[in-house]
């Protein structure tokens, strides 16, 4: 309506949509990003989910100390992200766009595109004591 | 001939090729590595090379201190190895491959696919003084 500003999604705490530098010339394109700077965090550990089929959820849950930076390599997919206050959505669909959740922040991967391949860089090894797994459990940490 | 074993390419100093973890479940699959162990350097930087045109060769440098870790994330592509008294050809065509490749290897990147996305994690930050531009002078310091 007239004079009523579109309602854009609340942004969250601890999720940050960058742009990595890139560069290209006559021998291809280059995208990069430096620890510390671009990914704000010492890299610990990287992943790579590829081959997840049409309708798939993946995440749902959040941590407690680690934090990710996530680029979607090729294909999309998208990023619900969660505070505990409100709810973004980042859709991740060029390899320059990194997304940067924090410790405590609730996040699902999904809307994948069957030829997805999302890369993530996390701050440490592996850590099954570090995940939350329960969005209750998440509400009181977040409130805590 | 009979009797005559095949020639196969001499094993040379500095690139290693090895085998990522990797995990398959209903919501895809997954392949991981951490810094320090299966990347045997703390990564400090990391590039993505695609769009390469046929043909192309990439690299053809060596590094004085850069450990790189170069994985075909998706098509194909292969590494030219050398350390300077031999060459080896390694043929990057799955994300569970890594090559790990040494300071003081001469190396090119080529044969990319089309699709062809190189990941490339790095041990240092970006470093001009670092490259050893020409083969000559690879030789020389290779030789020291």
């Amino acid at each position: 309506m007239h004079g009523v500003p579109e309602i854009s999604p609340a942004a969250i705490r601890g999720a940050t949509l960058s742009r990595l530098p890139s560069a290209a010339d006559a021998r291809g394109e280059l995208v990069f990003g430096e620890a510390g700077r671009h990914i704000p965090f010492e890299v610990r550990r990287f992943f790579l989910v590829h081959g997840v089929p049409e309708g798939t959820t993946r995440g749902e849950h959040a941590h407690r100390r680690l934090h990710q930076f996530l680029i979607c390599i090729e294909g999309s997919c998208s990023v619900l992200a969660d505070d505990g206050r409100a709810q973004q959505e980042f859709l991740l669909d060029d390899p320059t766009l990194g997304l940067h959740v924090e410790p405590m922040v609730w996040a699902a991967q999904r809307n994948f595109s069957s030829d997805a391949k999302l890369l993530v860089f996390a701050s440490e090894i592996y850590d099954p004591a570090d995940y939350i797994e329960t969005y209750a459990e998440f509400l009181r940490a977040a409130a805590a």
